[in-house]
């Protein structure tokens, strides 16, 4: 056995070549989620619980900088079966297990170009690490609307016009169908702009909870634009490939977001606003007869606030709406969450919990969703 | 390269913070077995052979304490197409991929509780790492019978009531239907205990072979007794799942393990008796017909010794009997098992061989399998 | 964080025991391809292209030696969709994860035992890695001819019969299905044989460009036999599995490679010769009307030249030339490649592109196909 310098949540390797040749970062993450839930019905009140155990994500990760700091490479892989799922006919009939692997290279004063795969500069709840969030889990806004991972390349800059202020910009361009595919591009490309301000200067604006507790207020606001010619999934490049009779039913979809994150004094507060337009909203046949398949149109928005103690014991709530224009895949009208977590170790191990009051469509039951999750980051 | 004072069979990376805040064992595991397989008919004698080669066990494992010494994980994954195998609608159509995803805490005094998903406290033959055996392969008995992994909690505590006698308890609370599963929970919890005496003192009781040499008798005693509450599997929280014509047919299915392990002087023996019941044992639709699918009731067997020579050449001998109460899908009745093994270093290279006569059910022929196998473990 | 010894393209990890018990370098890699293709019509010229990404490779390697330099083992991991797809009944219907899963045992002077699954001793440009070719990718002969991994074992040895002149012999016995299955030998075993004459001494022979830029012309001749006894697969032991009303259609599948590869101040030169003959090309069910499947058999010829500048940028070209007997399958007739890399840190950090004019058969039309491509291997 060997005595190491590295400490706890900074990877289970961790060296930096003495000939500054290479670095590597090894780290592993796993989490365990304990999840109840219960019907309510306006007639009988509160049904049957039920219960199950998940291990909901574990995942390899190996970063650095090889052959210059200038070059940077990140390889994350998923190995949960919630991870690793999403086989098709697209992807060679196999699990997904690269999240990202990508390669970014600072060729020019504050430049970086980055190419392989990795999330695209969508909304800012998906890019914050699902590691770092301070919640359970990402909002239903995220999971209805976000643009997530695809193949392709990207450019991030950054500008300094003053004082603390920082301006971030990124634009992208990816294959639209998402992330692992290896049947080529079907349709066209994936155009993705974002542009990010922070007035007071830089902070953690990609971490859940205020564990720095600010003394001064920090705010990042986030813009992005994604257009998607010709795509062929319903929503944008994820969700259902819509067949016709003969190919694909092909239309541009856009997506545009706005989200802010604030932190001060152990407050963290996050907003998001999501809306998602086509040029047809609903897939055709050649012969102009509707194939079933439709692309989900609409908005959602997403607001949460906490406060953390000084003990690193964390509160907080969140509501969330979405308003699809197709009524039928919407479901979910409003959810109200109010959640707990303790930070043993910041994000590298905590236990958090929360429990969530769900309003859905259609004149179904409302739920009720008591949740557990352990999370250990190495 | 670096220089490191860790050696072979400990890990390839093998690491403790000098901060102590966490350690880490990296290790890997290779397993390739060659087999021959003759048929021996009454009339005919010896058919002809199939010869095979396979990549049986190949495995990469974490292991470690982080934040406390109290605070343990083990993450550890399947490779080999047999390992990872299992694929269904109730795990997301994707391998298996992970074995144990664990954290163990020492929260007070000699108990320890366990979060996520590993063995259960099951027979002993199954908790004995698959790399730590003094076999080729577990009995039948234990394919037959064992009630593998599954994801929840365990508590598990020490008490020592004076002398070197060790008595040691696990209870556990499962979801019941194995490992990897997303879809959820299906019938009710499984629930699990274990009782396990040393009465002559602590020893190496879930390894094979007896490398320590054992100067006084060493024994160790276990009982378990499972209880899967409205289970939907055919072997408990195993096994295939018995659908009906509108779901799934439940039913309580207990397993009752007693096992014994003896080392002296180089000899090791363990014995192994499995029982399982059902409540109802036939699955029945709504209507009362039968499904097809039946709970394997039965009892299984097995009793095995070896000696260890100076040499480290161990010689084995096994018998094996199964008695399941459905004739149909027992196919074995009894397996005679000669074995040698030579153990370069310990479990961490060596070659295993053995020799097994099946006593094959229903009229089949009879069979006589030999087998090769090499195990590397870094 | 910690220093190490270790630089850049030497893997992430790489130790020596300090009592030389083990020694392990565990390196990752990955591999981003950018492609665009034409449709070439004798009438209408250039059609629309097509565009798309792909994360090509990533794997995770491992080796070095155990318990004695003598005894060392590989094994190596495919993360990308396009590396672990194959999924069948005949590997448990999984991903095929493991690349290499081999010990190799110097047991006696210049003899060296393996055991495991890896790559057969078959054509030159097969067993390069495919890190290491000065081409963005194989030929089409490799794609068309190669007999790729098995499981089982082979025995490499070296002669020195005087000056520089080296010999290499390596034979093999393996399943004959190809790598990663699990349900066991169909037919009969495949054997294989190589020679290699190395008349001016050793050299690179199997990494492509000339780095070492070789002050004398080296040479590497092979020539390699492959017998393939009741083969049920279309390419010996790849391709489609060859069903009948019945079974499997068996029948002996040999083939035959010459290669060579030639490296003088900066210039490389490759040449390969295959060939594939089956005992009936044509399969057949048991009442001798044909199932549709049938041996790929014929022959194929490639030959690249590339010159390595001293700035580490080399050109190079390629010709390919396919030979079907089965004119349906073969598709392809000859593939003219233009190629230009830039090595950054030799073929640990590179960028690779390629232009392919390929003349199909059949009256299709011809195209044209640019590709890009990154390395990077820590």
């Amino acid at each position: 056995q060997d005595l190491t310098e590295n400490t706890f949540g900074k990877g289970l390797v961790n060296v930096v070549a003495k000939d500054s040749s290479y670095s590597a970062n090894f780290s592993l993450r796993m989490q365990s989620l304990f999840t109840s839930a219960w019907n309510i019905s306006e007639d009988d009140g509160f049904g049957d619980v039920e219960a199950n155990f998940l291990v909901r994500r574990a995942r390899l990760k190996f970063q650095g900088f090889a052959y210059t700091p200038k070059l940077t490479y990140k390889l994350e892989l998923g190995l949960s079966n919630r991870d690793i799922s999403g086989a098709s006919v697209y992807n060679g009939d196999t699990p997904r297990y690269i999240l990202d692997a990508v390669v970014k290279w600072n060729f020019y004063e504050n430049f970086e170009l980055w190419a392989g795969q990795t999330k695209l500069p969508g909304n800012r709840e998906r890019i914050i690490s699902s590691g770092s969030l301070e919640t359970v889990d990402r909002s239903l806004v995220n999971s209805r609307f976000n643009i997530d991972r695809d193949m392709g390349i990207q450019l991030h800059h950054e500008i300094y016009p003053g004082g603390n202020f920082i301006i971030r910009e990124a634009i992208s361009i990816a294959q639209g169908e998402g992330r692992n595919v290896t049947a080529g591009n079907i349709g066209g490309l994936q155009y993705t702009g974002r542009l990010e301000l922070l007035p007071f200067g830089d902070f953690a604006d990609y971490t859940g909870a205020d564990f720095a507790r600010e003394t001064t207020p920090k705010l990042a606001l986030g813009i992005s634009y994604d257009y998607n010619n010709n795509a062929v999934r319903t929503r944008s490049n994820s969700g259902t490939y819509m067949l016709t009779d003969d190919g694909f039913f092909e239309t541009d979809i856009t997506t545009f977001f706005v989200d802010a994150i604030f932190k001060y004094r152990g407050i963290s507060a996050m907003a998001e606003y999501a809306h998602r337009a086509a040029d047809e909203a609903f897939a055709t046949n050649a012969d102009g007869t509707l194939t079933g398949d439709a692309v989900n149109i609409g908005s959602g928005f997403n607001v949460q606030a906490g406060y953390l103690f000084k003990n690193n014991i964390q509160i907080l709530g969140r509501y969330t709406t979405i308003d699809l224009d197709d009524q039928v895949t919407q479901l979910v009208e409003d959810q109200y969450t109010l959640g707990l977590s303790k930070y043993i170790v910041k994000h590298k191990l905590k236990v958090q919990t929360d429990i969530n009051y769900t309003d859905l469509n259609l004149g179904l039951d409302d739920n009720l969703i008591y949740r557990l999750q352990f999370e250990f980051h190495l």
